[in-house]
């Protein structure tokens, strides 16, 4: 179930049978010479979707701006700083928990948002702590790599030149998404160097076509499916173990 | 052309012909017992993407969470407090700005958002204005219904009982685009009632069921495919317009 | 009666009385080679002032420094950023509700101001809307040429030359009330051009003397008399309306 | 000269001759039974208006919302918090610094602003410090009963029971300006007690009637004139010589 | 009793028997040629360690970054801006609060923080003034040469050039304290010149070595113990004489 | 060396020969019935300290509160919320950056600081990136348990029992620098439970005297004391090849 193709009843239904709600969220950012900018949003956007149609979980709609000061050396990425980062998480959660969600899931696209997302939760809790209050809902976050089965498949798929940024594995699921959105070029080096990450100047002077450590190449749209197909079972599974959680008494 | 399915070499490329993006503007709110809870974004978002069919514009990811804490009575709502949304404005702007872009043209689908985007602009321009620097890029702000022809249309197409939230012009528009999301409800009264907006509690206490002054039942498919036509068109001409704006010297 | 000329216990009756207070509210900004600085709190202040010589309506200190980033061009003006801007009108107003007051009305005197109070209404507003609790007061923007019958006043004295900044009328009402203050000069064209409103190098090299619009050669101090007589009998009449208003049970 | 009353072109002859603003700050809080809420914003702005008839000096628009926390117990009060206060006057000094304004003068009218104020420059100062910038301005506080001779005149007139809050010389100088404004009550005790200052609930279980240690009943006046008369003469001599001051090479 | 080396039971059994807690404060900024860069923040922690050892009194960990953006000149200082300053002084007094502390003391070590910190105080009143709430905790600031007895000390062991920056009396406190760390260095001139501070440029021009007013040679370890022993007697008082108010009812 | 005990010329002269400082980092909650409140940032201060005695790094003044808002149902903790920690360590991290250091390493002992110092890097970073700067510095945290050898180490000493809150390890360090604090329980159970960490009052519920995973029984000093030389020297292998880092060209 798409919350934003719902009405306001229906969402007032669905939160008599279940008070957990699943957020997609990523980046828009440069992901080398043939990834798409949407890619880090649109993975979670796609294995969300793609699972509510099975599993009885509601989806609301993404959060697809995310942690990418370090591409902005390239063109097309839209970065919000950490602490607007913080308070429009804030201000997503507060409005879901006023409604009556206890469990707010964030499937994550973009591993440079992971800390930052973190950190939100724990100023979302701390006003709660700081209040001597319960929060009244509990958050999670998980990478849709890290759900059951996914990482194992990719390490299969692609068993060398998977890389950190602009990976084959991501490319195949917005492949398979939007076929018609197929990019090739030629890399050069075939695997891209890796290193730290820092600031836009320092990105894009070592990371030459924005790719780290990665060869899109490998990507296929058939990959892609099967990714997307063992992402969605496994959030599916996830979520509902997370709505299973029961609070200490 | 969509900014999100684009690389960046894409994007490069398009920034030598033209300085100018779209981003469409919305709300997550409640839209009555049958508006979809996404209609405010979603309404932008399908006129832009229908209008980048044929005009070479750009259009980036759709600014999904806006000013609708007065929605917040009822379940689904998502909202930014304004200073947050300003913060994220800014953020998006900044980025933008920072790639070549010089005019940033937001598409807005939500009527509560104006005042806030405008303050935003403010926001940015008194940056570059107690620099005493230029701001490099100019932003406007245009509603979806504003376009030409189209306010005309949905007078013709709705006499009597648009009204101002939960309008049948942008249940129509959603209709058109999401066959499979519509929704039917029995109303009463048929037209809702109007008044002030204030906070959450006040807005439910005055419209039991989210509507103002509406009555969407009038609302059809085709008529919203009039109204995407329409303005799609509109919009191409309205972004062609602006990006041949020049500023003074 | 004016709040800063009276004592604690004389607003405290007043409060048993009235919940309703009026606040002027401006900026202090250029207007072009012969308009006050001053101009745009003047007015509301001269306005208000009035009013409540005959009306039995509380007017509180004057809020002088608004939306004026745009012409920091211009020596003299003083601007806040919108972030600044929307704290204040919060401190003001949260104080104000502090006390009792379930009205707060702003005159305003300065278009540039109104986006920017709205979303300073909508800040305070969202408060009450996240925590789920009644804001206690409402809020209430009226530009002070809104009032009953001004702008076809207006309009009647200057059928040309009005404008949109340092016109006629404004600068009439400053001739009223300070005529001491009343200054001349050339203007070259006797209409100033009109466009949009960017950052402050933009607005300098659009309106070199920066007016917008407006011949204030047209402005009398006679002219100002008459536009203050009827801004203040539909002030007191507004207000009235605004105390008069019931809020939803 | 006032600079509120000036156009823009008259500011720009007088930073021909000068570089050096005064700027009246107060608050608006409860002043005892008969203290005018405006006291301390008004004493500041009267004595700077005095100053300006018979010196060369421009006083801008006075700052009249000010610290006033503690006096949020009785009505009328309207306050800032400090972090509101603090990024105000920063955007009035950054845009009266903009205009090439180098020493920026406040006189204060309330002595709970002193701190915050100077937090305030420190917020400035800091701004440039950082940035490994000159600052391009000073700034100066000065309260208007340090200026020459005041403090020393209002000893001699008032030997006892001057106090520290709804003071008879900050009561006796509105007294002066504003002679139909002028309350009287009985007071009991007729000198108000002593003590600290925390939060407003704190403040008025401690100071029931708003005073602190001050005997209103002694302000008349003629006392407000002299004090008027040399405070302004204070202020001239002060501004001049702050007007002087060179900065080091 | 050091909190820091304490465990959370035993914090409990404290509160058991006082309310009261220590917070040593400074900043860590240069001290001229031969003061150390932690000398103000040492100097309370060192005075409040001694005293905790004779006095049943609650010492808190040292908040030893303060306001030295004037002295970012000089290499090894840091600084927090205000903003700063303040919101982390709130948190550690919202967290200290929330345990049931209701008096916070700050032993100061650096005059520059003075301003500041009282604005921090007006910050957290603040927050229960507008909410109409009694604060539950009180806030005091004391500078620790002002304990009893300090100053007049101070005067008759440096009766000439002791200053107001690196002076004489802080660097004998730390030379007792850490006698492998005294430094020395020849001073031109002997003693410091004195002035106003504002930037970090402009401090650095002023004081060409840091200090101001100050002749450190004069400072020795036997002085200094002399007034670490004094402090710390003057501290248990005045900790003792906080503890012992009584709010009013 | 340590900062705070050094003066400006030794800093500056330091600067000669290196371009790196360590902050030790931390955090000040409960560590269960025997922990030490100071236990997480004095773990880090005194490795570092340690390790300045053989190895020519320097060692700054810790930061010594940080992310604890979980622990805030137990008396003696303090935190921070991480707005404002974001805040401080990119006040901390421009004030080292404008002296010169190009290398700023944060040596953490609290695993629930690494996504928040994390997001203060990215903030600080994106103050470059949206400027196109480059930041001038780089950053880096490593957690103490992280240098090489000490977790092999630890996991040698503490087989089972070694948990992730009130570890023996960070205990052991705390006993060995502070015998005098040393501290003892019974602990119900000897393992301590572990689980998710929220709000505070969930974290108390779930985890009663505050311990998580842990057996704080199996510290000694003299663990602690192998702990320190293990983390020690690996301090300085680590600090030396962030020194020899090159950044790109």
């Amino acid at each position: 179930m798409l919350l934003h193709l719902s009405t306001w009843p229906e969402i007032e239904a669905f939160l008599g049978r279940s008070k957990t709600v699943v957020i997609p969220i990523g980046s828009n950012e440069q992901h080398g010479p043939t990834g798409l900018l949407g890619t880090d949003w649109l993975c979670p956007e796609i294995i969300a979707t793609e699972a509510q149609k099975t599993g009885d979980i509601l989806v609301g709609p993404t959060f697809n701006i995310g942690m990418a000061q370090h591409h902005l050396g390239f063109p097309g990425t839209i970065s919000l700083r950490p602490s607007t980062f913080i308070a429009a998480i804030g201000d997503w959660c507060r409005s879901l928990g006023h409604h009556g969600f206890e469990k707010i899931y964030f499937l994550n696209g973009h591993g440079g948002n992971v800390a930052t997302i973190e950190a939100a939760f724990s100023e979302l809790y701390a006003e709660a702590s700081f209040a001597g209050k319960p929060r009244g809902f509990s958050l999670k976050l998980k990478n849709w790599w890290e759900l059951r089965g996914v990482l194992a498949l990719a390490n299969r798929q692609f068993p060398v030149g998977h890389g950190s940024h602009a990976t084959p594995s991501e490319i195949a699921v917005t492949q398979w998404a939007y076929p018609d959105a197929i990019k090739t070029a030629n890399y050069a080096p075939q695997i891209a160097p890796t290193g730290p990450i820092r600031e836009a100047l320092d990105f894009r002077a070592r990371y030459a076509d924005g790719r780290m450590g990665s060869d899109p190449a490998l990507a296929t749209p058939e990959k892609g499916g099967e990714l997307v197909a063992m992402a969605a079972a496994g959030l599916i599974e996830d979520v509902n173990a997370f709505s299973a959680e029961v609070a200490p008494s």
